[in-house]
C-alpha cells in the first residue's frame, strides 16, 4: 500500500527536466559546429576567394546542422506526446545525446577532407554517416521504448502513432543507404544526406493538415 | 471523427521547446562570440596597447551581441503572443536560428580584416551585413507567417498587431542599405549596424507606455 | 478600452524567457571559462609540476566561476521577486549579460598575465576588475528598476525590499576598492574579489532564518 | 506576523532557474568535451589510423560523458523530489557545478597523456579521478542536505528516502578505490570508473519496478 504510491515517484517521473536537458545539448552542438569553421591565415589578400574556399565546411555544416535540427523535431514530437517519462528512458535519450554532442567531431573531418585525398574523404564520409545513423537509430529505440511502454498519451488512436512511426522510419534505412553511398561518391553521399535531413524534416501530413482555411 | 482532434496533438504543438531550444541557441551564439577575441602572444610588454588595438573586435563583437540580442527580443515578442506553435513554424525558425548561430564566424572575419586592407573590410563587412539581413529576414517570415496562420492569440486587437508589423519592418531595409554602404565605406558600416541593432531594440511605444505614472 | 488591455499585453511581459535566456548565458560563461586552462605542450614529462604551474588560471577561474555564480543568486533573487517582466528591464538585463558573457577575455588576461611582469599584471587585474564592477552596476540597475517600476511582488513588504536593497549594495563599492588595489598589489586585489564573491554570497539572513527548527 | 511570510519568500525559492540553470551546465559541460578530440594535421594519409589513434580521446570523453550523465540523473532524482529550495541549497548547488564545469580540463589531461610515459598517466588518471570523486562528494552533499533541512516533499516514506541513500553511496568509495587504482594501474582505472558510471547509473530498482506490467 504504503509502497504502491512512492516507486511510482521515483520511477514515473516529469519530462520537465530531460526536456530542458536534451534541448541544451542539442542547442549547444548546433551551435559550437561554426567553431569549426575557420579562414587560413593570410587570406586578407584575396577574403572572398578565402571564403567561397570554405565550400566543404558550410556543406558540413549545413548537413550537421539540418541533422540535428530534423532529430529534435522528432525528440520534441515524442516528449510532446509523453505525459511521464520513466528511468529507462532517461537512460536511451543519454546515448541518443553522447551521437549528437558527439556530432562536431566527424563534421570537422568533413570539412577537412572533403578535398583532401580520395582514401580520407572516403573514411570522414562513412565516419560521419556512421554517426548519423546512430543518431537515427537511438530515436527510434526512444519511440519504440515509449510506445511499448505505454508512456504516451492514452488518448493518441492507434492510427496515430503508427503515422508517427512511419514517420520515424525511413531516416533509418536512408543513412545505411549514404553510408554505402560514401564508399564510391564521397561528395555525392553528404549532399544525399542533406538533402535526407531535410526531406525527412518535411512534417508527415503538413500539405494535408497545415494549409487548410481557418476562420 | 476520432481523426479531427489527434491531427492537432501532431501538428498544434506547445511552444515550450521551441522557446527552450531557441533560448539555447540565442544564448550560446552570444556567449561564444568572446572566444574569438584575443591579445596576440607576447603582448605583456605593452598589455595596455595589447588591449587598446583589439577595438574592431570589441567593435564586431557589440554588433553581434547588439544583432542577437535585439533578434531574442524580437523572437520574444511574437512567441509571448502565440498559445502555440505549428510544424511549418517550428521549420522556419530553424532557418532563423541556422543564421543566429552562423553569426560568429562572419563576426571573427570583420574582426579580423577590419584594418586589413581595402578589399578584405570591404568582403568581409558585406559578409556580416548579409548574414544580419539574412537573421531580419527569417524573423519577418515568422511574423508573418504567425499572422497569416492564426498562431497569434485572437484576443489581440488588428491594431496591435499592425504596430508590432510595422516596428518590425525597417530593421530590413536598414541592413539592405548597410550592406550597400560597406562597399564604400566599411567602417562606418559597421558603426551604422550598431546603431541599427541598438535603435531598432528600442520598445515600440516606450515612451507612450512604459513611463505612464502607477499607482 | 480595446486599446488598455493590449499594450500591456505588449509591455508587460512573461518572466519565463527572460530566465531561460539569461540562465543559458549565465550557464555558458561559467562553463567555457575551464576551455582557457591548458597545460603546455610538453608537459608529460613533469606533469604534476606542470598541472600546479596553472595556478593563475585557477585562481582566475574561481574568481570568475564565483563572480558569475554571485550575480546568477541576486538575479533569481530578484525575478524570482517579479511577477512579470517590461520591456525596459527586458534591455537592461541585455546590458548585464553583455558583461557576463564578456567575463572569459578579462580572465583569460588575469590567467595569462599574473605571473608577467608588474605593468601586464596590473593592467589584466584592474581591467579584469572593470568588467566585475561593470556586472555588480548592472544588477543594482535591474534591482533600482524594479522597484521604481513597481515590477515586484506587492505583498513583498517594505522592509523586506530594504532587506534586499542593502545586501545588494556592498558588492559595488568593494569591487571600486579592488581596482584601486589592483594598481599597487595586484595578486592580492585578485584574492580580495574572490573572497569578495564568496562573503557577497551569503545569502541576507541565512544564519537568522535558515537554521531555524522545523517540525 | 506581516514578517512570519515574506521571508519565507525570501529563503524557500522556487526550483525553477536551480533547475534551469543546473541543466545548462550540465549540458555545456557534457557538450564541449567534443572539442577537445581533434586528428593532428597531415593526417589525411591514413586518416583512418589517425582516428584510431585517438582511443584515449574516446575513452576519456566517454567516462566524462556517463560521470555527467549520471550527475546529471541523480541531481534531477533529487530536484524532482523538492517542491522548493533554499539559500543553502543553491550554494551548495554551485559547489558541484564548479566541478562538473571543471571536468573538461582533467579530461584533456587523460586523453593527452594516457599514451605519455608512466608518470604523466598517473598523475592525469588521479587528477581525472579526483574531480570525479568531487563531484560525487556534492552530490552526496545536496542530498543530505535536503533531507536535514526537509526540502523533500513530505508524502516521500522513509523507506523510499533510505532507498535513494543506498543508491547514492556506492559511487563515493568507488572513485575512492579507482583512484588508489590509478597509481598502479592507471589505464584500468580509466575503464573501472567508465565501468562504474554505467552501473551506477542503472536505476535503483529498475528490475522490480519498470517492467511491471501495464493494463
Amino acid at each position: 500500500m504504503a509502497r504502491a504510491n512512492p516507486p511510482s515517484r521515483l520511477t514515473r517521473r516529469p519530462t520537465t527536466r530531460l526536456e530542458a536537458f536534451s534541448d541544451g545539448v542539442f542547442a549547444i552542438a548546433i551551435t559550437i559546429l561554426v567553431l569549426e569553421i575557420t579562414v587560413p591565415a593570410g587570406a586578407e589578400d584575396d577574403l572572398l576567394g578565402a571564403i567561397a574556399d570554405q565550400w566543404p565546411s558550410y556543406l558540413a555544416y549545413l548537413v550537421s546542422f539540418a541533422t540535428i535540427g530534423a532529430a529534435w523535431l522528432k525528440h520534441t514530437a515524442i516528449t510532446d506526446l509523453m505525459p511521464h517519462t520513466d528511468q529507462v528512458f532517461l537512460r536511451l535519450n543519454l546515448g541518443l545525446l553522447l551521437f549528437v554532442s558527439f556530432l562536431p567531431f566527424p563534421t570537422r573531418l568533413v570539412a577537412e577532407n572533403l578535398e583532401a585525398n580520395d582514401g580520407a574523404e572516403r573514411v570522414a564520409v562513412v565516419f560521419f554517416g556512421l554517426v548519423l545513423l546512430a543518431i537515427s537509430v537511438f530515436l527510434a529505440l526512444l519511440w519504440r521504448y515509449a510506445l511499448a511502454e505505454g508512456l504516451l498519451d492514452p488518448s493518441l488512436g492507434r492510427e496515430d502513432t503508427q503515422a508517427i512511426g512511419t514517420a520515424m522510419a525511413p531516416s533509418f534505412g536512408f543513412y545505411a543507404l549514404a553510408i554505402l553511398a560514401a564508399l564510391v561518391v564521397p561528395k555525392l553521399a553528404v549532399v544525399g544526406m542533406l538533402v535526407a535531413s531535410v526531406v525527412l524534416a518535411i512534417p508527415p501530413g503538413a500539405l494535408r493538415h497545415l494549409r487548410a482555411p481557418r476562420a
